[in-house]
Order: structure tokens, then sequence, then C-alpha cells
């Protein structure tokens, strides 16, 4: 029997980041492309920097693109896309440091979901954001949350 | 006598957008760097063109670098930056389609400047922001907006 | 009769540059998200200024997504890749800078297209690109270019 | 005896990549922000992420930035900057691939530093770059590379 291939996958196996305590941490290094000509971080970096650590703590959930297809009632395919962004902007940051990108779940609702997102530099707050994400078909409809969302969700809600 | 120097300024004349009715618009073609694999644009590419807006506002209103630096105070070179951004996401938009950016000011006080921007397809708006910017040195500390940006923003504060 | 809709395309004349002499000439804005902490521009940007001069070429030179398709050979829609990068970085450019983007067309064959590209500050080449691109269809197959590209590129070749 | 403060640093001590036989690895996820329109990854980012690849090998080797002035000669900071790229592109990526960037030391001259760098996925190669990268004071000039750098790369040059 072959041996399943090894991936880069299982070579990496912190890159997701972690969940702890109910909350999505992910390392972020701020690399040149992150930064602009003041010597400091471009604001829109930490949008970007937020959307990965959504789609990390989405994949560590274990939901997948299959998983947001509700069976039987639409074939499109779906995906999350931001809804409202709200940024507060406290401290900047600046090349070569390592920060860390926080997601909780706020609030789950029929077909919105509302996360708090910080990015953090020992344990200091740069920049923190309430984001809030609805899941949409390719054509553009808004689609309800499916019971396997709410149910992934269960686990890092708040009390 | 040497003719002056014909620069790419000159050649573009439109290049930063105008200025109609207290509001600035400039356009923007969505490119492939705009968009993500979902096949519309990547939500962060507003937060980037909205600072393309707010620059050439600025730029059009006559503040220069060296009008941010009031005489006298300090000596150090100051930036605007982004204290709070607020997003509404209304509509997608897509590869090779013109947009424009709206930005207009709807406040300005001691320190800082609050700004309404608005992505616009065909009359259509698309996305929704409100930005809170202030001014700031090159070590960190928030500065009093000087006497030229007030005069500056006079003739375009909302009625 | 409803008058055809004016939309912002009609607003904008010059927003894909123009085609002088055979070559293509787009200006770009260097704005933060251009720059890095350097206070430079970050070499990446350049490559997204040149694919912005090779979409805009392609416009004006009037091919658009429809013709990239022969007809009765695939129907699968193919988007222009690039598939071989030789970028030589010469001066560096800066916030606010006014460049141009120029792109000309080296060599057409069965497959690929060469074009050269630079970007230029009054007269001064700041970074020169060698830049061949090839059709490639969703799937990710190779395509023949097609009658209708050889022959929109007939005015552009050199002598 | 106040306790050493505990930084990100330490949090994720596998952050920068490793290097492994001369070869610097980075993983590289591929988020949203990486892809195109046409469902595959945005040709610059494989830019980005060279640029990662070889601020994290340069991190491992230890070269700080204070090692890039050397003592006596000049005051100014200096930042490696890139002369020339030269990148073939040949099989796409995806969204939610793990990428590895691997970097390796091609050749160290008085001024320049040549480097090879791949995009890999899997044992497969999807693209390779040549690099050559050279010290730039702050203002612009170039600068000899410092018995430190040579000193740092010993390790890590081919046989």
């Amino acid at each position: 029997m072959p041996e399943p291939k090894r991936g880069a996958n299982d070579n990496w196996p912190g890159l997701a980041g972690r969940i702890t305590e109910r909350v999505h941490i992910l390392p972020i290094r701020v690399y040149f492309e992150d930064t602009d000509f003041s010597g400091l971080v471009y604001h829109a970096s930490y949008i970007r920097w937020f959307e990965r650590g959504r789609s990390d703590f989405l994949r560590l959930l274990g939901i997948h693109h299959s998983d947001l297809i509700a069976s039987g009632r639409q074939q499109e395919p779906a995906t999350f896309v931001v809804r409202r962004l709200e940024v507060d902007y406290h401290r900047p940051a600046r090349i070569d440091e390592v920060l860390e990108i926080h997601t909780g779940c706020l609030e789950i609702g029929p077909v919105a979901l509302w996360l708090e997102q910080t990015a953090v530099r020992d344990n200091e707050t740069l920049c923190r954001a309430r984001v809030q994400v609805v899941l949409v078909s390719r054509s553009g409809k808004p689609q309800r949350l499916t019971g396997l969302v709410h149910k992934a969700f269960q686990s890092v809600l708040p009390n």
C-alpha cells in the first residue's frame, strides 16, 4: 500500500496559528511590504492581516468551502465576505516586529457573524477591529449560515 | 534663458482628480491586483483607494508636507494617519470597471479631521466609509492641526 | 428613445493612458501604499504598475476577453499570464511623484508575446522590464494567440 | 530581580523559517490577498513572498541593520535593495495552499549578492527567481558589503 503523500501542510503544523480559550491567535511578522514611507506599518496592512486571522480561524474550526453550501438548497459555491468593518488604530507597528492577530467571535446570527480582532505586540493592543461577515453566493446573493457553521462556532462563542 | 523643465505632472493634468461642489472625485480602474479569487474586488482594496482619494484631496487643497509643520513649535516632519475607520460594503465591484472615489470633509476639529468617502459606480454606492484622520509627528506625538490646514479646508466644509 | 446611460468611463477619457508612436503610456502617481519604510518605492510596486500598463495597452488595442477565445476551438475563458519577468532597478522613486509606465511590444509569436516596459520620471528610466506573456485557459492549458490578437498588435509592432 | 520580558518572538520560534543544508525555507499560506480574479495567485505575490524569504534568511544568519554600517566609514543607515530580478512562472498556486519559499546564496561579491529563490509545493517548483541584491545607503549610494555580511554568508555559500 502506498504511503500517503506528505505535503507541506504536515511540515509546518503551527502555520494556521492556534485557538486558546475561544480566541484564535496568528503570529504575523512585519515585512517591507507592510510598511510605508512614514517608517511605520501602512494602515491597510492590518486589514489584510485580520483577513488572514479570520481565514485561519475558520480553517482550525474545520469550516471548509464545501460546508458553506447547504445541501438541497443551492448549488452555487459561497464565500464569506466582509459587510462592515470598524477599526481603531491605537499605536504604530514597525518593520521586523512580531505581532499577534487575535480573533474572537462576538455573536452569530442567522446570516451574519460578528468578530472582534486585535493586533497585539507584547500584550499591548495596537489596533482593534469589529468585523461583520456574511455568506454570499457566487452570484452575489446572501445565504443563511448553515447548521455546520453554527455548530463549528459553538465551541468558541462567548459565555 | 532656459525653458523651465516640463515634468510628468504637466502632461497629466487630471491625474489627481477634481473637486466639485466640496467633494473630491478620483477615478479608479479595477486592475488584477485589486481582485481576489472570488472574482470580485478584495475588500482591502477599497481601503487603499480611499487613501489615494484622501492624498489627492489634500494635494488639490494645496496642503503639502511643509505646511504640516507649525513654525516655531516643532521641527519634526508630521504626516496624517488614520485613527478610526468605519466601512460598509454594499455591492461588489469587478475587474476592468471604472469607479469613482468621492471624498468629503464632515468636520474639522483642533486635532482631528472626519471624512466621508464612497466608492461609486455609475451613481451607485458600492462602499461607504467614515474616516478619522489625525496629524502625528515622526516620533508618534499627535499634533494640533495648523492654521494652514484649517484655512485650506474652509472652502470644502459642509454648510 | 431613452438616452444611453452615461457611465464613469465617459467621464474620464484619459484613464487608460494613450498610445504614441507604438508605445503605450500610463501615468502613475506614487501613493503611500507603493512605498516602504526605506522611504522609497517598494520593489514589487513596479510589478503591479507594469501589469496596469499591460492591461490598459490591451484595452486601447481593443483586445477584450471575448477575443481571447478562438471560435470553434475552445469554449473556456482564457487570460494572459506572465511566463517570465526580467527587471532591472536603476533609480528609486518616492511618494507623491508622477511616473509614466511605457509599454511596447518587442515580438509576437504563435503562443507568446514579449513586451518591454519602463517606469520613467521626467525622461529618466527608473526601472526596466522585459515580460513574456502567454495566453492560458481557465484550466491551465496554454493557448495559441488568436488571429484577432495578432491583428490588434500589427499597428504597434517594431519596424 | 525582574524576569526578562517575554515577547511574541519567543512564543513563535519557527516564524522565520529554518536553514537546512545551506537553504533557507519559509512556509507561506496562500490567502485571499494573494489571489486575483483568475482564481489563481497573482504574479506579483511571489515577488512579495521572495522578499519575505530574503528577510528571514538574513534574520537567521544574524545580519541586523546595525551590521550593515561599516564602522568608521559611513554613518548613514543602509538597506539591501533589489537591483535585478529574473522570474520564471511554471505552475499556478491556489487559495489555501501551503507553499515553501526556498532561498539560497549563489554568489557573494564585493558589492552584490546573487540569490536563487523558488516557490515550491510538495516538491514541485511553481516559480523560480534569480535576484541580485545590493546594499544602498539612505541617500542612495551603493555600499561595499561589510566583513560581517561576508562572514555571515560563509556558512551558506555553495561548495
